[in-house]
């Protein structure tokens, strides 16, 4: 591991970062007479790093040799995260489809058989939703978590819901086949640790400023709880411009398939925050090499309850599946199709 | 209540609108043939304007007329905020300081005592550390609170340390004199109902790409739980410049001082990340208005556990005091100063 | 048009709106008592729109009516740019290719013969190069003017280069086929005139932290001064991250193809900064709806003089053409292909 | 000199590294046997830096040594501007004060006269003004320029104008004490090295996105032409905020004054974007050390034909002035005042 030092490090730094490394047994050599730059020869384990960040003699790991973190590909195959019918990773993408909130029994069984029929293989939908107004709808919460079962037996459709609090974790559990875990607690490492204790797939949305690295250590919390069916989902960065909600950050997308061994997804509906740049930003999405979709859909976008301007009609997931079909073709991936026929069960 | 419209809103957009005003009781208008501004006559109360603004057909509140939010100033004299011998707002401002991190007894004792000679009232210190990686210190836990009682008890300075899981509301507010709600938790919903129906006063930092209307409806949620011992907190946000780690934002405090009567503090450890700026961030914070400072000292920066490089030397923390001090004279703001007397405690 | 006025506006603020509806002979009308909303009856034509948003009583245009600004989609089908046999826009799309900066006259022909191999139609480069430091290589100047001219003799690509100083705007004009406007220049206001009468395609990229509309105007200017040979290009914007070199907005892409009349095309070379992420961006701004690609190529990118890391070699350019050509067709559009046969002529 | 290199660097990157050492008579050392860290021994100057940064080999300069550019602090002290009685630097400060725009005669004199009063010792005020939009007022030009003339003739206040077309330098050069940049022109090397020769103080003002080292490189233009009497201006950058215009940069203000040996001021006024917020940006510029302000002020704001809501009146002027006296004195600075007496004089 190579360091570049602060060159008016003193004394008391320099033993810092000695004591860490006699702690770890590892030889600390400087590779110049002034202390500017220090080898850690024999470092390993994801631990050290984010120690030696933290000491102030430190000012920036120009090589991380062999202390890796569990997040980082170095030479591992894609892991492939499966959830019902869904797979995530090494050449096949899945499309995840739902309204943003649950709303209600009949408008949820209505889009999850318009998502499947699509060719989802995931249904979203919120039953705690995280609003920024105290005065905003928060969600059916445990209600909606039923609706939600009630929609997976209807149509096959595996279950991804948002969870917020870790009190939470359990009772979600008991209802979804992955959790999501939102943009603003990409960095709630309660949350993240008990998520990471559950056993279930988790979907990680990318926070509204957070750095790729950021973003890749809060998956490593997952990881480190023993989890590693991480999904990254990149969904826009806070940006300076109106016309869209938010960045749609695609350069993140094709770093992290590099640098990750994780899924990475695109979620063009909370990027665009307008239903008619969905498609464009799905599409884009894909070319860019993102592992799926999550789409935010609603048969009657005009009166759903949260979110309304950034939900697709059904007849527009559709025709964003069949694009995604198309551009996934063109590099010999597959978008995962339900297994599960629906026979007469249309709406 | 003045509401801009979306220029293509269909029949449904405005049933929904409509349906919203009969709920209320409000009486719905369009100014316009082509229903593109409409008033609600009647409309009152924090609640209506967040559920209008979910709606698709709304573009923008272009005038909230009476439907005021709990945090707005609104007429409101300032709020005063009292922590101990700390006063916050009506022309009162007050100096927080201690370590990131709670390290160690004597560290703790130490810099409590120098903090106190500085003129602080209140001593920061975390137990429970939000980090970006697992693998970093995550703070001291439960025997952090402790060893916060003890410094407390020895200098009489009130205790200020962060939360943050709901589950360990009850657990901190045992030791703590108020809450610190960290820029990563700010958006956590259900942290702020749990510190809300604590009791005790809150201190909120701005979230690192929080627009200050979200920043306003996160206190909101505080004040909807019934507490109004609210402080608002700016410690910088995310900018595209690496000389300093964040980006503070000192326009923001001076309209908060106009648009909310919660007392407004600034951070300038965070916003700068290098003790050499430290000084001159906080009298700039001063000067733009703000009621107070929260710094984060070490008696050997150096020797830090984690955000090293922004601790001040407790010589500066005393500086920094006496600076404060001549700038809150020149419009006739006081900085609280400590009531008991240390005799014979120094370090 | 409909205008948002500011709730406080005073007598004076509301004669000066006044005195700009009667100099252009138009009706104002308040739409409530309290003056919070005009309309502004039978204004017309792109001036008005400028010179209302300077006035301080003018909050937010509501509603621009027929007042459209000349870059504005308004109904018309898409501007058509040729630029030798390059066709952008109207379905059709194409390759721009080339070093960041002309450095020699036997490299700049073997990158424009493997372009033209690959599929290029327009061959770029910079002879007047803006460079953050003055101590910088600042290009070749008006000897690169003459290697472009060799290079289009030798292929029948055409020449697009950049032009940094309304005086060099003849000189450059003399050699090239179309005007580059860098990021840097793109409220150069005096340059932004000179290029729209010089009359050739103008190739106008998006500044650094422009909002999109502040691009538009941009273009207006150029339109303005008569020329509607306008390209727009995205080359990501300044964001806070560091494993791209700028923020691809393809969110941008989208809404422009909507909202103007003038062909987009995608720069992935500058907003990833790194060869290895161009091929998949280059692929997700066609997807987005782009008209087209600017890629910076070179035959051995560790010795380019200026902007190396992101030069891809030919071998991946030639690939990248491929998947263009792939991407296109799935909805129908054609990549413009080099009209001339080179015979013998490989490197 | 030492320099972080690419770890995947191959043999024609480490060439091209070589041959650069070569050119410049500089030793090549690699610190290791991966050669990851180099050091060139006996590097020395400005120029050598840029052209190293641009290197595909080289990731970071780790340690500039003695290859120090003219903008640096490196030792030096204050450089001392003077514009008229306007002194910036070492320890003196001043207030810059004027319309956006040169209106008209009266209006401007009227400015004057009580900017003069205030205590302000230059008048700012656009002949040619940088316009987003091509439809907007783009000010008086050459009529502009004698207005403002006659204004220094009548007060004997310093005139500072804006410059933005390099052809116009030599005619606001005869009518001006001072050259201001705009944010908009900060990187327009063709005009930077215009002013650079023209042998008069330049106000550079910080592009709205650019970090604090192209900012810098900016300024180098001009010293790097032979002239060293620039003053850094920070007015703000991009932010994703809404409630004020621009975010000021304070803690870049902190950091200039201990990098660079040249004046830094602040505008609160295109920061802000808002009269009621300047006099508080205003006070904490200063408190952060700024060695003047620039402040927009108009004796009727709502009648001003451009940035009119950010204009103060001219009794608020008056009151920055007193306070920025206040705030200096508190470090033992001044505020130069105006030497020659207006008698009689009062509008």
């Amino acid at each position: 591991m190579l360091l570049s030092l602060r060159p008016d490090a003193d004394d008391a730094q320099l033993a810092a970062l000695r004591a860490l490394a006699d702690e770890g047994g590892f030889e600390l050599r400087f590779l110049d007479e002034r202390r500017r730059v220090a080898e850690l020869v024999g470092a390993r384990g994801p631990h050290l790093r984010s120690r030696l960040e933290d000491l102030k003699v430190v000012r920036e790991i120009l090589d991380p040799g062999q202390a890796r973190e569990l997040h980082e590909r170095n030479g591992r195959p894609d892991t492939v995260v499966r959830i019902g019918d869904a797979v995530l990773g090494g050449g096949h993408a899945s499309l995840i489809a739902g309204p943003c909130a649950v709303e209600s029994r009949d408008r949820l069984l209505e889009i999850a058989h318009a998502a499947h029929r699509a060719g989802a293989t995931v249904l979203r939908g919120g039953a705690f939703k995280p609003r920024t107004s105290p005065h905003s709808f928060q969600g059916l919460g445990a209600e909606g978590l039923l609706l939600l079962e009630e929609a997976r037996e209807a149509t096959g459709l595996a279950i991804l819901t948002e969870v917020l609090d870790p009190r939470d974790v359990e009772l979600v559990g008991r209802s979804a086949d992955a959790f999501q875990i939102g943009a603003r607690s990409m960095a709630n490492a309660a949350l993240l640790r008990e998520v990471g204790l559950a056993g279930k797939p988790v979907l990680l949305k990318r926070g509204l400023a957070a750095t790729v690295r950021e973003f890749c250590l809060a998956a490593e919390y997952v990881l480190d709880a023993g989890n590693d069916q991480v999904i990254l989902c990149e969904r826009g960065v806070r940006g300076f411009d109106r016309v869209t909600r938010n960045l749609l950050d695609l350069g993140a997308v094709a770093h992290l398939k590099g640098a990750t061994h994780l899924p990475v997804i695109v979620d063009p509906s909370h990027a665009a925050g307008r239903a008619d740049l969905v498609p464009a930003l799905a599409r884009a999405g894909l070319a860019a090499g993102a592992d799926g979709l999550i789409i935010e859909a609603h048969p009657r976008p005009d009166e759903a309850r949260s979110d309304a301007p950034q939900a697709v009609s059904l007849d527009d997931l559709a025709q964003i599946a069949a694009d995604a079909r198309a551009i996934l073709a063109l590099d010999g991936r597959i978008l995962a199709a339900p297994r599960r026929e629906l026979v007469g069960k249309g709406v």
